[in-house]
């Protein structure tokens, strides 16, 4: 058993990207791993940017660079043949390839042999190769949050990235935990607990937040939702593989059924706490819930204000948006950390 | 997509076997499947039967046989080399070989080759190869009752099983649906759930338990357990994905912690089922339990029925022991159909 780990510092891969929004793995690693990241690389049709130094693969090896990651994802999550000349002279200089696309780097025939060439790694996030053995339930030492959500979609990881630079910044010894493609290349390693055998959920949960000292904090990215007809469980196993201290519910305002299902209406956020809190007892009987993290994306700054208080006196739980930060934030970081 | 089925009927393989206990998916299937098992096969030392006509593999395949099972599961789940040379000599005979040992068939050498050459199939029931479409929630025609349980290994599948059975002794229209090698070698076909994916728990309980006419009965085989620290994924995808009409909730007399995990206390009975119900109304709102099938095998005929009798006026259900059958276990049978 062994948790991935990707080589790291990254150069991001732009492809020829000119819709932002297909880009939102190299912002979100530009954000959360702009230290670990030496740059960007993108073909000349590419009219976007991350901000970050454009540099040919030869000059990001020159900088440290140890892999070039692919940072779009266009519809359908394929690479595109426009991209694999300049995927192939990564690997020529130095580089092994990250991807989280659906597409098997391994499935084209010329990165597959320049990678062989070039004595390369091709890695795909979303396939994880590692086994896990079957979970045990035995507790461990030190703290776990785990980030839960009403449904997919709406922040999880966002949240627990937030909460542990937060922790961080107030010298709180954590760790970003990953469970999905994205998370895992922001942190550098992770497993893609949706992508394990369904008998090695919590198993693998279990070793990817393993014994620590008393006061230090794994801080978990959630996975899909306990109330969804499709991910409920690889959440349940997920969070009796965690054994959370503490979990934080992960809503959007105004989202009233599951993404994509309309048919299927979301629970209220207490609804969705105590169950989840019911649930996680089995693992850790002493679990509590730090807050609420409210997605207000969609809400103007006086409307979202007066949707997390008002959810905050109902639920008697402190409710923030991690994006719009502030004193509620710092509230929901002070119950998590029980300070 | 595809549900695996396997090539029947069956020559049963016994090994070498010595010890009735080291046989019982040979004995489940003489049981389950008698109406399509052609006999038993066995090396000169093995002491042990089924009962069924002792026959060469060639003589099996003259009276229809189409696969021969590994009926035997010693220490390990591993293939013996000793029984080398008689599975070969089956494949030569021209039946496929059905697995569901640790061991992969095509592991070993010999197998390999011979099943090559005499163009035959090495089918590992452990490892399905079939992908599945995530879950999409959406509501299907025809019955379904789940058998879900405190725990694990406390009779699910036989529950599953027996329940079938009696529907059709009733005239009434049912396919017992297997979630587990065992199962799936009784039934032919079916999906080894904590085999799949974990994104795919549910799409592929959807897949096993298809649109059916409306008076049709899928009893499907339960895993696991919403209350296993280790396994409860599997059962809440499995949960969600069948979206049962009814559960029957399976319990051992006197199991008082999880098989293997004495520190997790099981939950009441009562609990159990409230917590069920609970999260199975999320894909069927109209969900019920039918009642309580407790294994009994440990107690004597008047303390089983004395417990029987008190659990069912406690819960307000049905409760029987399918073993003993008799006039409690057609009440539980009656209350599942509704009638």
């Amino acid at each position: 058993m062994s948790i991935l780990s990707l080589p790291q510092p990254y150069l991001l891969f732009l492809g020829d990207a000119v819709d932002e929004r297909d880009a939102k793995t190299a912002m979100g690693l530009r954000d959360w791993a702009g230290d670990r990241c030496v740059g960007e690389f993108a073909l000349p049709t590419a009219t976007i940017t991350t901000g970050l130094s454009r540099l040919t693969p030869e000059a990001a090896r020159a900088r440290g660079a140890q892999s070039l990651v692919i940072g779009v994802a266009p519809a359908g999550g394929i690479v595109q043949p426009s991209w694999i000349p300049a995927l192939r002279e990564a690997l020529e200089a130095g580089l092994d390839l990250v991807s989280g696309m659906h597409t098997r780097l391994e499935d084209v025939p010329v990165l597959r042999r320049a990678a062989s060439e070039f004595g390369r790694r091709l890695i795909d996030v979303r396939r994880p190769r590692e086994t896990f053995p079957v979970g045990t339930g035995r507790r461990r030492s030190g703290q776990r949050l785990l980030t839960v959500g009403t449904d997919c979609a709406l922040g999880k990881k966002y949240t627990a990235l937030a909460l542990a630079r937060a922790f961080a910044q107030r010298g709180v010894s954590s760790t970003f935990r990953a469970t999905g493609q994205t998370g895992i290349m922001i942190s550098g390693s992770g497993v893609a607990i949706d992508a394990v055998v369904a008998d090695f959920i919590a198993g693998a949960a279990e070793a990817l937040t393993p014994d620590a000292s008393a006061d230090h904090w794994d801080v978990v990215e959630g996975q899909g939702s306990l109330f969804h007809p499709a991910y409920s469980g690889v959440s349940l196993g997920l969070l009796h593989g965690t054994q959370p201290d503490v979990i934080v519910m992960c809503h959007e305002a105004g989202r009233e059924s599951v993404h994509g299902l309309p048919e299927f209406d979301l629970p209220s956020l207490k609804e969705a706490i105590d169950v989840t809190l019911m649930l996680a007892r089995r693992t850790n009987p002493a679990v509590r819930c730090g807050g609420v993290s409210l997605n207000t994306s969609t809400l103007p700054f006086e409307q979202a204000q007066a949707l997390l208080a008002r959810h905050s006196v109902e639920l008697g739980v402190p409710c923030a948006d991690p994006v719009r930060g502030g004193a509620r934030f710092e509230e929901l970081v002070s119950a998590c950390l029980g300070t």
